[in-house]
């Protein structure tokens, strides 16, 4: 008897890509603050979801180092339980709600890929790095403090996606406006069957929930951000007209439910 | 507006993983024939696929160097459309017909893996890598001719799933034993809601449906096959007590429709 | 007692990243003839080499499928054996010899970079892939015929260093001219020491020796190339003026010597 | 005129695979301590170095996740900067000198392999990984505290080479021992020409010299540690027969210099 949560089903539940929640995340963010031409990040939005009529074409960029950690402690074979991230949030609206969209993703690891398709993120797999600090002192690594500068990128394919940079200036003491607003995602799985490629088997907005989310060692400062021109990808589409605050922080949480819309 | 076929979604429908059909594929493929514990064949097989009463425990090991095409020469940009493969194909019943049945599938390559998905493939990434051989007389590779040899090896999170060895005797002037019986496959895909994670958004049995199907260069002969323990995957559970021959052709195809059981 | 031919050596001489010679190679090659700024071409020579008065700022651009052999059928274990690789030949003079001169070059495999620094060649490590042609007719490959349409592509950390393509017009009778001149490289290997930084351990130009070359299924035709900008490379700077030729074929060959010039 | 410390030499020196020093280091390590077969360990020793005749067969196994920088902000470009590395230590002794002798290593990247080869260390290349600890408490990482556990592992060519776990038990408060004694390499690079091919251009011990040596962090505890068989290496052969105390620690310094013995 075939049990599981994903793919492969299989005889002792061990092989899945993904095994039932409780997810648990914990990882080191570099984000920049933009904003985009609004024409452009409304075309991104899927039905259900409007601009933000405050904040239209303003977004985040995120550069996330994760570890992963389920049920089996997962996070004790690194190989497959770290990974990285890259993704952008864009303002939006859903009904009177404020909520982040999330319309490209990039990750380097097929089970965070897996994942990210059932929680509705558009995950596809790209190689993505951002500068480290380490505890003491030493020439290779950026300190956390005033001054610390910290890079990040993001490809596909060959193809650079996205540079950021990050200067640290103040440590942020009110870490509630890093949460952001709830993201919004689109599930989405199509039909193969010749008259029914047009009619996906699953297209559903939901809401993302996270549990016990917590930001540590959180620091703004100033942010650089360029998605330059890649074939087969998007991206470019919503490039930078302007950048406001860079970040660091760390953040984790849980996920063990979703809320469909 | 969102268009696509799978995610992303997007408003020039370039960012897609994978456009909406026809899929045309070529390969190359080293194959190897084994008979496995008919126990452990059986316990692979999902609700509405019957052990084959007459071969149960009968297999094959493919591994497969892939180019894919679409509707937009895909294959000028290899780097996305070129992708090696390795999957077991295990005899099974469904009614009264013979087929073939995928327990576990490995690319290197996510285009492939979002397509395998969705035609029920429970793909996940790996690296694989099969010997080839060139035109020309060489001291680097195979003649594809009697005695020539051919490794193959398939590996995931820095362990080795399978090692192959096939050695060529004959050419095969039949090539329609090796089109086999038809795939089916299981299309699944989970849900994240709390009280929905038991109910997968789509749990059905398909019947892969392959368009102008053609194989050349067919040889036999003999194989070794090796599945070593690999902890966090279960395909040694198959692990052969037994080979039989070995093959090497090349296989095209095209996809644009599958039949739902 | 230690024993090999590079690092590391070791009690067995198996964990050699290169064993002695011979070293057998096969591969498939694409290859674009294309004109540069001269001075752009005469900057990247050695002392020793001078710019063909003739034929300056002419060179070839050359993706390579390659499998390699050694004398313990390393063929039977694709993993390691195979690789692709990506450089850049230049017309020069060493005397009055029309030579070939590497400046870049690209692989994906560590024991083809260490023979490689060997060799000479001055090998990084990068992501390369070319379009592959298969048997039998099919809608995923180009056929080895007049149109057939090859891509290859190459990249390193994420920025994309090169893209060609090439569109075939008719088989090459005289191989002769594809094998070009002889090529000359650089062995160089620097100190660490702290006074002796500049004055490298190796540094002599050699001119490589390829026993029993051979070319078949040689086709030729036209040619597009771009070589675009890659912080962190100098391929850029010797970016295509104009292109000529586009070549197909596969290469062979046996290096078992070299030649200090 | 061709510029540069590495290969390639270059007309602006930016294309170096390993620009001249200072070269700055920074990583967090996982260790483990082990003993071996005192026969095994002293077969990898080169000419030179003797078994420690209090020691022999004491070693240590590191897992390091380093970034780099030099001269140019490498860490601005974590794409190129940073890696994974693991590798071995064994006792031995120059002279009446206690050293450690490093059999075999791997690293990810190819930049580390060029400086690492300048340096004497045999580097190949590999896929490591290793637990991470993340500020904040959080269900998907280790706290650095008692009862903490970090795994840690290394594979190449789809084959494990290691996997070890650590547990942490108390603060290390003198650093001094984790420093251990001075590393003792073996600079070694062959000749190609067919008369040549027994006697390396380069074949000489020397001592690494690391600059301002930084320990912090430093935790002790126990340690489990397995080098699993895998054919075409020879660090089987060094397979633990008992494992002693587990580390985690960061660790810097700046390598300006090297001692040739």
């Amino acid at each position: 008897m075939l049990e599981g949560y994903t793919v492969p089903l299989s005889p002792r539940v061990i092989a899945n890509l993904a095994a039932k929640p409780p997810w648990h995340y914990a990882g080191t963010i570099v984000a920049v603050e933009f904003w985009t031409d609004p024409a452009a990040a409304a075309a991104t939005l899927p039905d259900g979801l409007t601009p933000d009529p405050e904040t239209s074409g303003h977004g985040l960029a995120m550069f996330i180092d994760w570890q992963f950690n389920g049920s089996r402690d997962e996070y004790l074979d690194p190989m497959r339980s770290q990974y990285r991230e890259f993704f952008v949030l864009l303002d939006a609206r859903w009904q009177d709600t404020k909520v982040s969209w999330c319309p490209y993703i990039y990750v380097d690891n097929d089970h965070a890929m897996a994942r990210g398709w059932i929680q509705g993120f558009p995950k596809k797999l790209g190689a993505i790095a951002q500068t480290r600090t380490f505890a003491g002192p030493n020439q290779a690594a950026p300190a956390l403090a005033a001054g610390g500068k910290f890079g990040a990128t993001a490809a596909t394919a060959g193809y650079r996606l996205a540079n950021a940079q990050v200067t640290l200036q103040a440590p942020v003491t009110d870490t509630s406006a890093l949460a952001g607003h709830p993201t919004v995602n689109l599930r989405h799985f199509p039909n193969l069957a010749a008259g029914e490629q047009d009619k996906p088997a699953v297209h559903e907005l939901v809401m993302a929930i996270y549990d016990n989310q917590t930001i540590t060692d959180a620091w703004a400062g100033t942010g650089q951000l360029d998605f330059p021109e890649a074939p087969g990808e998007e991206l470019h589409d919503l490039a930078p007209v302007r950048t406001g605050a860079g970040f660091w922080f760390t953040l984790s949480y849980s996920v063990t439910d979703l809320r469909t819309l």
